[in-house]
Formats: structure tokens, sequence, C-alpha cells
């Protein structure tokens, strides 16, 4: 951190677009380039170390407790360098609900074309928790806290969406199962499906998450019981259970 | 609160113990009495006020960034006469784990008398549930959150254990259980199989109370789906189900 502050950003972005291309100045356009790359990557780089460090005070101390001034401390900023870099602490949320929708996005992206429904949910159960075991931090942020102050739309509506898309997609699996009459007559309310789904794995999860430095419990390994929980769950819920 | 502060609780004790009973001093103890028992149980609707205030913000913000002058500034008192209940941060947490875990333990009693495993556990799912709902507060401090900071024996193990009981409660039944060849041979380790079942009801509770505000889920009625996830799953892992 020792470039710390960087320079203005306008003045670096102004300076290689306004720069006259003739002869002469090839070469100096060349190391403003280098300089410029640099400088990119640097910027990238903090940016990526405030949105780490304000994603593990929010889920530690909560949103609203969270201010931009204990986000730049943190990381040994003042207060003033980190508004170099988000606007406000709206901006640096949605900033890192972007970019956490987008890891879980490819992670059910490839499941979404496994074309038969109960073993699109089984998959996707697997990739959901492997996913949040290996994003231990986005999936609390994400999952395990309130959202109520994020970005909203002109209708109140969340503007980025990462527990919606997740909901719909396991929405819509099993209101396909239910189509294809796959699963038993009193679980035909794909809203209680999908919700008790998402759920059981969730629930292993989350208990992990917050549990698994407890002296008290003999944890199995998470992803094993994530794979019995989804099989005990779909065998429970068939009409006519495979095995 | 219009008889804050009230009197040092020595003196009040003192005077009560202390009073010589000969004739005279039948009416003045009669009245110190009823003015002990006032402020008694003034002291202790203080105190539980204090543990309510406490509660919340320790869901809101995390343990850590609670401070005893935000639980005092939430209830309209000074951070020196909180002092006068608790003598520090964590006799306060003790209290909180103490109260919380009694009114999960009421819920588990009559359950342990079901003598069959497979019913046993099928009523502890529901009523785990109904306990968790009905206390939501009290399950996000005991269940939903890390709790690194309570009080600990010499061996660093937590003296008050609301969730190890919880936890060893599901797994002694499941336990035998395994042990009346009910379960399916695949999920006769009975920690995953504890695991798993704790998970499935805690996964439905824990989704409820962080996203219950979302508007784009169609909430099914929490305690429904509960009752349908406990019996999905006991179905699921059952050698030979009921139904």
């Amino acid at each position: 951190m020792t470039d710390w502050p960087p320079p203005p950003v306008d003045q670096v972005r102004t300076d290689s677009v306004k720069q006259p291309h003739h002869p002469m100045s090839v070469t100096t356009t060349l190391i403003q380039s280098g300089s410029l790359a640099r400088r990119e990557r640097q910027k990238a780089e903090t940016r990526q170390s405030i949105l780490d460090a304000a994603r593990d005070l929010f889920v530690a101390d909560g949103i609203e407790a969270t201010t931009m001034r204990a986000i730049a401390s943190k990381i040994g900023y003042t207060a003033t360098a980190i508004y170099h870099h988000f606007r406000d602490k709206d901006t640096l949320i949605e900033e890192l609900c972007v970019a956490d929708f987008t890891a879980l996005g490819k992670a059910m992206y490839k499941i979404g074309r496994i074309e038969d429904p109960v073993e699109r949910l089984r998959t996707l159960g697997t990739a959901y928790a492997e996913f949040a075991l290996a994003n231990p931090s986005q999936y609390r942020f994400m999952f395990m806290t309130q959202q109520r102050h994020g970005p909203v739309d002109s209708d109140g509506r969340p503007t980025h969406k990462p527990d919606e898309d997740a909901y719909q997609f396991v929405f819509q699996t099993v209101s396909e199962g239910i189509q294809a009459k796959r699963f038993r007559p009193e679980l035909e309310n794909p809203h209680e499906l999908a919700q008790m789904m998402w759920a059981g794995v969730h629930g292993v999860v989350s208990l992990w998450l917050t549990h698994a430095d407890d002296p008290y419990i003999d944890w199995h390994p998470p992803l094993d019981t994530i794979r019995s929980m989804v099989n005990v769950m779909i065998r429970g819920a068939l009409r006519q259970p495979t095995q």
C-alpha cells in the first residue's frame, strides 16, 4: 500500500485520451500507457481490497453499524481516501452485490441445461453448497443477513438480486417436476417445495458457517451432508423414488 | 422509567433482613416489605428491558460492535446506570443465554418422553421451529450468529450451551433410530443424520427470519413448510417409509 494515494483518476484518463498522436510522442505515450495500466491495476486492486474489507465488516458487525471510516481503517486508509473509489456506502454495497451475483450465476449457468428437472435439482443443491462453502463471506452477506438497505428500483424492488435469481432457479425447476407429476400430491405447491429444497441446503451451509468452531459438534464434512440431504429430500418428495 | 435510578440494592436488602422484629415495628416492616417488593419488581423489569435491548442490538449490529453504552442508550439510561444491573458485557451475555436456554429447554422437555425415536424426531422438528418462530430474537442470537465470546469454562467450553443441548437431543434421538435399524444403511452415521435433520428445520426458520420481507418470494407459511420438510426428510431417510 506504499503507492497510496493514487493520482486523481480524472487527470490520468484525460491525459491518455487527449494526448495528440504524432511520431515524436509515441515513446512518451507508450510509457504513459504502461504507467496508466499499472495505475489502473492498482486502482482495481484497491477497489477490491475495499470491497473485501467492507464485506467482512458487514458480515461481522451488520451493514447499518459499518461506517465508511471503519472500512477504510481496516485496510489502513483514511475515510477521505476511500471516497475516491466509492461515492457512498450504497454504491459500495451495490458493487458488492453485482460481484457476488456473478460468482453464483456462473455456478448455476451450466446446471440450467440438465433436462430432467429432478436431476437438475439434485445437481443444483450440491453446486449451490459448493459455491457457499467456497465463498463463505459472500454467502453470509447474500443469504444470512437481512438486506433492507441495498439499492432498490422505483417500485422498491432490489435492483441486484442474487437471492431472487437463486430462488427463481429452484422454483422453476420444482415447477417443471410438479408438472411432470414427479412429486407426491401433497407437495404440489411449487412455492413450498422450492422453499423446502432451498432451505435444506441453506440449513447445512448456514449451521456450518456459524457453528463450525463449536467444540461440542463432531462435524460430518458439510459437503457430504449436503449430498445426503439432497438425496434424502428428493427421495422423500418423489412419487416413485428411484432407490 | 420515572423511578430511575433505584435505591442502592444492598441497602434495601440489609434493611429488610436486619430490621428487629418487635411488635412496634410490624407496620413499618410491612410497609417496607411492600416497598421492597415494588423495588425488586422494578429492578427485575429494568434488568429485563436491558436484556431485551441487548439481544436486539447483538442481533442487529453483532455482539462485538455493541457497547454497554449503546444498550443503555436504547432504553434511555446512562452507561453508568446499566452497570448497577450487570457487572460487564460478559455477565449480560451469560444471563441472556441462560434465559433463552430455559425457554428452549421447556419446549424439548415433554418431547423426550415420546418412546418411538422417529416420532420423537418428527415432533421435535416442529416444536423446535415453533420455538424459533415465536422467539425470533433469541433464535437469531443462539443459532444464527457466531458466539465466540460467550462465557467459557477452564477447558474453553461454553458454560451455557443451548445449541449443544438442542444438538445432543437430536443426536440421541437419531442414534436410537439407527440402533433400531430404522434408517437406511447409508445414513447410519449419527453425526451426519443429526446434522441433516437439524439443518433441515434450521434452514426453513433462518431463511424466513432473514428473507421474510423480500418482495420476490411468495412465502408459504413457514410452519407448514417445516412440517412438510420433517415428513419428507424422515420418509427419505427411513428404510421402510410408512407412507
